[in-house]
């Protein structure tokens, strides 16, 4: 290799950008383009326009994900996958998925330029409903194509509106022929952090280690309803006080940890609706990640022993069951490594840090070494239409991208 | 007066109440008889039945609410008026309501059985509409009769399905012609506790102070709603652990004023329905609870004082606003010392309580001296089948309610 790196073309890639953005844009400078809907159609079709353009073969599979190919030297190798996905959340942002399709398309665009073939078939892809904001669950197209999601159940999921997956695929013209699935030599996702790290280390580039794992467990807690007059305090068995103190000492126990744990509970319910009612029964969902497996089942552990230590003092029930479980899944050290050898050589900070959400390269992990390159976004802001990431980022990204591919495909 | 007191006839009392409570009766010993329903409509039936045979007059008023009339020797002067309420709240308890009308019954009757004219005519009165459990709000009836609602506002009302409270009052045949609120000279009436202070002092009357002010506050806490991922637990601004820390300072508000005080968050609403979104708004209502006008003033003081500096101290913006008022209304004294001398003169073990929760009383408090008997009930538990409360008790609230009115009636 030379000492300057191949590079990509900024302008172009900036101006695919702005060009797959006008699809969906919203007033306020964001995206709304949900899942098979006529936006998700268009875009789509741009991007299938686009290969064609460039004479990359457009495959789309049963359940909808494009891949466009770019051959290899070697027709018949199982290809390196790059790309995310064009879908967004409900009045979201732009950078959230067309981050890492675009970029992709750019690596094969800058090869073409550069008239070099690699040894493997590199392709691009978008798959169908990352998000699940329409349809649920989310990272469905790359569930599907791992097999970790049947395609017949795929097909057969509704939105709010009853409407059914397989229906709505066919309605916008992306019912793929191909069974989902073929053989992959590898998988590189280029994606926003969708937190703060990037940005307070000063690194342009982040090494995704991994996906944290993720375990939801769903706890009940009863008491007595009692009426909020006669009983006095002391004599009262209530839900929602035993169920506050567990959420505060849930996020102590989550703070101890700093920034290597997250112990968050989001949904919390008390049924009974009325002012005048000690409640009986309260139900919450405590979601914990942490970059290990064994990690997770140590905070699934002191979630447990907290939760029954509180429920005994208080006299109160406490039931505790799984609820959504996804396990931790470091990334490839051969991935990683050609991502850190692929910045060092355009001399971008890196910093390595987990992926705390999901992502498509999470179903990809079992299938081959993949790994994912995360960029900053402004204030760590995402799934909102102020999302933001600066060019030079999405350009350093794309170049990173383009050595990590040829890396992974072999370029000479 | 003789050494031995005038005594009702326990027998006729618990005859009496057993046939009422066979209407609507439930497999587990309950009632279900709510308002305007064709269970109330047979209770009602039997109520006005009873009255003709002891050849009580009968009005209606034009909210439904009955009242039986044993006139006096001045048939001009106002009445003394006793009684409570016979609709329940659903699938609930058979004294709740019943004691307080059938133990007032149960007085007409002695009175007629020892050939006693009082000076003032005694009234038994059915409220409409206690509960509130099928048409909003609860004391509706003794509400219009007392001027604090209006009635057509009242006859306007709509339950669950729609149903016009005027149209309902009609189809059970209790839209009466009289103009509701006509004077009276004094209230007195009968309930259970509804709480466990009775059973625990070993009392088998108590004489109620007065009914204590309740006072709702909206307490809506603001903050940020971010992935459950990304951001770590010290950039966070969790609107949940916030208002949970709120939830268990404001329990121990309340435990520290002991039994002089309820402080109870009943209604608690987190928005957010995902596991892996930090919730960004939760609102609730605190109930605060006190015997005295003052005490429920400086209540509010603290939870206000408490709220704030929790917001404060965690980022989180905190609105408080008024949800529901009812000012303490203490029963009148000459009412409160008829009670324990006619308590005193049949050998009963007293005690001195306020209600938490309201009552019809509450509403009749400003219009004439009242006041209300409590008796035990097993457990403090109400508004479920299990209520019970022992017939020695109803049999002393009847003699207790017997002597209160001769007091307050002049019995000769």
């Amino acid at each position: 290799m030379s000492s300057t790196p191949l590079a990509i073309d900024s302008g172009r890639l900036m101006e695919t950008f702005e060009a797959m953005n006008r699809i969906g844009a919203t007033a306020a400078g964001g995206v709304h383009r949900l899942a098979l809907s006529e936006e998700d159609r268009r875009a789509r079709d741009l991007l299938v326009h686009w290969a064609r353009q460039s004479g990359y073969a457009v495959a789309v599979d049963a359940i909808g994900s494009v891949f466009l190919r770019r051959d290899g030297r070697d027709g018949d190798a199982p290809p390196i996958v790059i790309g995310s996905h064009l879908d967004s959340q409900p009045m979201a942002g732009r950078y959230d998925g067309p981050a890492g399709v675009l970029t992709a398309l750019e690596v094969l665009r800058t090869l073409d330029d550069a008239g070099i073939a690699t040894a493997r078939p590199v392709e691009v892809v978008d798959w169908t409903n990352e998000e699940g904001a329409r349809f649920a669950p989310p990272l469905l197209g790359s569930a599907v194509f791992s097999g970790a999601l049947g395609l017949d159940d795929a097909l057969a999921i509704t939105d709010a509106d009853g409407v059914v997956l397989g229906d709505a695929l066919a309605d916008i013209g992306y019912a793929g022929a191909e069974q989902p699935g073929h053989p992959i030599a590898g998988y590189v996702e280029v994606h926003i952090e969708q937190g703060r790290v990037l940005e307070r280390r000063g690194a342009s580039i982040g090494i995704v280690t991994g996906v944290v794992g993720i375990r939801d467990l769903r706890i009940t807690v009863t008491g007595e309803s009692t009426h909020a007059g006669p009983t006095p305090l002391a004599d009262r068995r209530d839900a929602l006080v035993g169920a506050s103190e567990m959420v505060l000492a849930l996020n102590r126990l989550g703070l101890d940890r700093g920034e290597g744990a997250r112990v968050t509970v989001g949904r919390f319910e008390v049924p009974s609706a009325s002012h005048s009612v000690v409640p009986g029964r309260v139900a919450f969902v405590v979601d914990l990640r942490h970059p290990a497996q064994e990690g997770v089942d140590g905070l699934e552990a002191e979630v447990r022993e907290t939760v029954r230590a509180i429920g005994e003092e208080r006299g109160l029930d406490v039931t505790i069951e799984p609820f959504f479980s996804n396990p931790a899944r470091p990334f490839h050290d051969d991935v990683r490594s050609a991502i850190a050898r692929a910045a060092a050589a355009h001399g971008l900070p890196v910093h390595d840090l987990p992926s705390w959400a999901g992502h498509d390269a999470w179903n990809m992990a079992p299938l081959a070494p993949s790994g994912m390159i995360f960029i900053p976004c402004r204030d760590g802001v995402s799934h909102n239409e102020a999302e933001h990431a600066e060019p030079r980022h999405l350009i350093d990204a794309a170049n990173v991208l383009l050595g990590t591919t040829l890396a992974l495909a072999g370029p000479a």
